[in-house]
């Protein structure tokens, strides 16, 4: 049984690593932090775990952490993830930062895109990337672990093993991208605009080339490719609470065919419980992998222009962040890895 | 290990029937029937279900449900469950209807609201109402079980207690519901107007004191208060697809205070695992109960009119109707009831 | 033509002032006042006007107003109506004041629902409430008018006639209301939590009973039935954007039929532009007066329990706010009262 | 005053026309033919047009338009648009068709893409593409005009001008486009399944590559550039109604700016009442052009790859269909081209 800490417990992130680890039979939530809601139970903070647990939140505590869990979450947002990430490592904890903080090979790209000092480089160069489908034997060692970004999960999934062997040109790869709301968190974004008014029956793009998970997509294409990849990474936000579809131009580096780009996947990726390979563009749909951890792409080359036309879906909250954070905590701390994470929506 | 069987596997029934089954520990799908589909993989019919389960529709076939089930879910819409119905009960199979065909204790009823004749009142007149809160014990020990329709099951959780106990009056109850599309299937509805384009950005009333689940609540809310209950009931569509959300507005039959009310159910429901009780009216959300097996409900006393407002929300797919009927399914053969029933909307 | 001022142009409500006046043949609007944004392009701030206006907001100003308008809108939250109404009407403006400062016959209701102390309870004794339908003659000689709350016109105009009559009861009568997010403005509101993923897939009950447009109910229903009437007013959200649909329940105090209460309304509301009486309650729906000045509604009686039901639906912005306050200009102004305001939903 | 008959006047581009047209200061709608409906009232059929029209459906009927209408629009779904244009236009009427029937310049590109043998290709041959802002002088003279689709709309608009200039290569243009359900129509339509519960909370592409649109974007595409252009064309499903968002990734042919591509386009549509240019893509959403005639784009160069970014939005049902159906009416018979089509979304 591990025993689970988290910083951050009643935010969106903290909140769906709850729900999830409420269901995890290996995993016991023993620490659940919050600055602001520490002496309340958690099912007052979230009425919708009613029933389910009789928590109470704590104010966050180095100690407390070190003589109850094994691993932690990090699940705040900002920069405090610097402060915790280090001290936790120290005692022997495994730390998994939900955030943006572990992300980077580079911390000068952290700093140019977040805005601020990155404080501990030296763990960051240890942090693993915890996209387990590229970095699985690296997370089963990692004292760190940077859980990916919910949009570069679905750009970075599908392009990998095509950068990778050298099918599709790591130049100018367009990243058309469709968010749901539950991307932009339980509080008010001015720059999200995240009122139910401005959002329904609206579609818009939103920081277009300049998103902060623009350098984080070409980072890992890059690392694929063995040379600088360079994407146009566009999101938008669609009118619905889950999800992601990305709908991704790139140009053939040689002649292929869809069926050969459809093997490679399936030959890549033939042991992954949580990839599903689709046979055709419009299978892929945000229902399918609604509350899931999958993620679901399938592509189409258009011989006339010699481009490839991919469409990757995933469930943002689960697939994009807390469902392959626990996925990185159960590879972490020798789980079986698919434990507690083969829900299927009902 | 309860081997189940599927009649009707791939209408919205039968699949919500077939993503809580995968993940019950203690059932195996082993019979999926289907008219239309027999021959098809169920993830190719289903295609969310990719990756979750590789069996085959079969067509529907007396002797291979007495050789591979225990327990057969009638899902088929319409009469076609009192064809079958007998003839499973005869073999000695438990049979679980998802229709309409099994509620009634008289068949008049049925016969007037639903516009065909009842073909097998003897059975009816044995099967038990499948709300387990009302006759958990007739539920353990019948051969046929009839679920319940989802609106009636928000009002009779709420009132039948308070009935029974004399707090409300049980003349010109109003009940004002409102649900989610997926209650009207997933085919085309001339009815119910099911198409985006009608639905979206737009609310109104269908059937209004004429629904189908009128004489439904009627009958459990007179057996509840031991004489003739009338309920006004106005369904309406929401632009949404889980829940029903139901207000309730009743003349209190005695003095009484919004604590009397809550105490009451909180004493009658003690031990239910899938009820919760709120405090305040506006705790009640379909958010709470969104894909969970919780019904949920609170109220508020005005002691100006001496009424009472109740509200009552539920998932309808869940506890409306495929959850209920697993859960009838779980004291029927003798498992820990809430087996595979307490999942959390992750 | 009638020169127009609007003080808080750019919230919701001035928002949608502006929209119906750029389309308003006798109007020209003169002076568009803005604490926040004086200095700026009015389609600088609203981006939506692009194309239809190069006005520009200024500060307010009582100078401004006298020299360059006949009419001003008092179109910002709060109790900032009562500091300019006076002023205005003193020099001869007249003013239509969009909130609650204007609305209750008396001030202590004001007092006790909005919690602030009423300054000029002289003028509010002259105020006219603005419901053309019952308030035309007073209206058209009105120096200020108060418009109706949203919620509030969907129970009086279908009530009041039958109130008068003494065809309803006036006790007791639940007003079962539900509405779209624009009735929540256009900032975060942390009592409605308005975020889009508090609301999306979402129905609940907010400030059941205790509701600001409660007593604002109740004195126009008791007006009309000549004596105290109550209501139990219960208001939801639902996720959706326009509109406000209410199902009410009331008892008859003598017998009738759906077609008295029909025809009753036919002959009351017969030289109405804005009132449409349909035959059944499931042909009232928000689609159906989405973005236009309509208030449609219809009735059913039910025999067995000598009550009637009534469903209404207008468009909680148009109907609900600004057209009605437009309505109240025109008659103020002596232009022909459907000027303007005969818009439908292309 | 001219005057008007419309073929199909009961579904979704009837319906729209007729909202439109009730408005128009200088049409009168004189014919209004329904296969289905004849005898009928108009507001009947289409309930939300109570209180604004008393038109009867009649029989479509040729002597009937010549003897009545000075414009037909040819707004039925199918082949039978063929049928009636010669027809009409022999007995010298104008004829506007909704449809595909009279897009193509090669009706071999029509019988490939629809599945049917074009049985007026001469008419076809004389035939104007409706799009004002490319073919205002032809349309002024046509006596007939093919409208535009929806989505090739939104991607003409910005691209030809450029195209036309040799910004942008015309090879390999990715054209991902989003659009609402009201493009489906008012039936159920298996192929795009625009059920409410299989749109909601979804979104997925639909025919990418193949969808019927793509050879006329190629078609006007190619045209505007001298020289034969390709586009990917990926459209997907968003759950909303009205309105479509296309974003579009092409190759600059030469080095340029932001500020170049905008400047031309403000140049080239200096005097285009119909068309908004904005500074940032994240100006550009559905909302701003929500049940409006206007066009919508924006721009941003990608120089690292020399790619230029646009997105173009536009509601389908008015600017992608029925406004600029209008537009074409106005231009054909001599009237001030903005009559009846600066509705503003109130």
């Amino acid at each position: 049984m591990v025993r689970v800490g988290i910083l951050g417990a009643t935010g969106a992130v903290g909140e769906a690593l709850i729900r999830i680890l409420l269901g995890h039979p290996e995993a016991r939530l023993t620490f659940l932090a919050s600055d602001h809601a520490a002496g309340t139970r958690v099912d007052q903070a979230l009425p919708v775990l009613r029933g389910q647990t009789d928590a109470t939140l704590r104010a966050p505590d180095l100690a407390g952490f070190v003589a109850e869990a094994d691993v932690v979450f990090l699940a705040k947002k900002g920069a405090d993830s610097m402060e915790w990430a280090p001290k936790l490592v120290a005692t022997g904890l495994k730390a998994i930062d939900c955030g943006a903080e572990f992300r980077f090979r580079d911390p000068a790209l952290y700093e140019r895109f977040y805005g601020a000092k990155h404080t501990c480089p030296e763990l960051l160069a240890e942090a693993v990337y915890g996209l387990p489908e590229l970095y699985r034997d690296s997370i089963r060692k990692a004292r760190i672990v940077g859980v990916p970004g919910c949009y570069p999960t679905t750009a970075i999934l599908p392009l990998a093993p095509l950068l990778a062997e050298d099918l599709v040109a790591p130049a100018g790869i367009a990243v058309d991208a469709y968010s749901g709301l539950s991307g932009a968190g339980k509080t008010y974004n001015e720059k999200t605009r995240n009122l139910f008014v401005d959002c329904d029956e609206n579609c818009r793009a939103y920081n277009p080339l300049t998103h902060r998970h623009a350098p984080e997509i070409e980072q890992e294409l890059s690392l694929a490719a063995g040379k600088p990849a360079t994407a146009l990474f566009v999101p938008h936000l669609l009118p619905l609470d889950r999800g992601i579809l990305t709908t991704i131009f790139a140009d053939l580096a040689r002649p292929a065919t869809t069926a050969d780009v459809l093997a490679l996947w399936r030959q890549r990726y033939a042991n992954e419980p949580f990839i599903r390979v689709f046979d055709k563009l419009d299978e892929v749909t945000l229902a399918n992998v609604h509350r899931t951890n999958y993620a679901d792409f399938s592509a189409l080359v258009d011989a006339r222009s010699s481009k490839l036309v991919i469409v990757s879906a995933l469930d943002n909250v689960i697939r994009g962040a807390c469902g392959m954070a626990v996925h990185s905590m159960n590879l972490m701390c020798g789980l079986p890895e698919t434990t507690g994470l083969l829900f299927r929506c009902v």
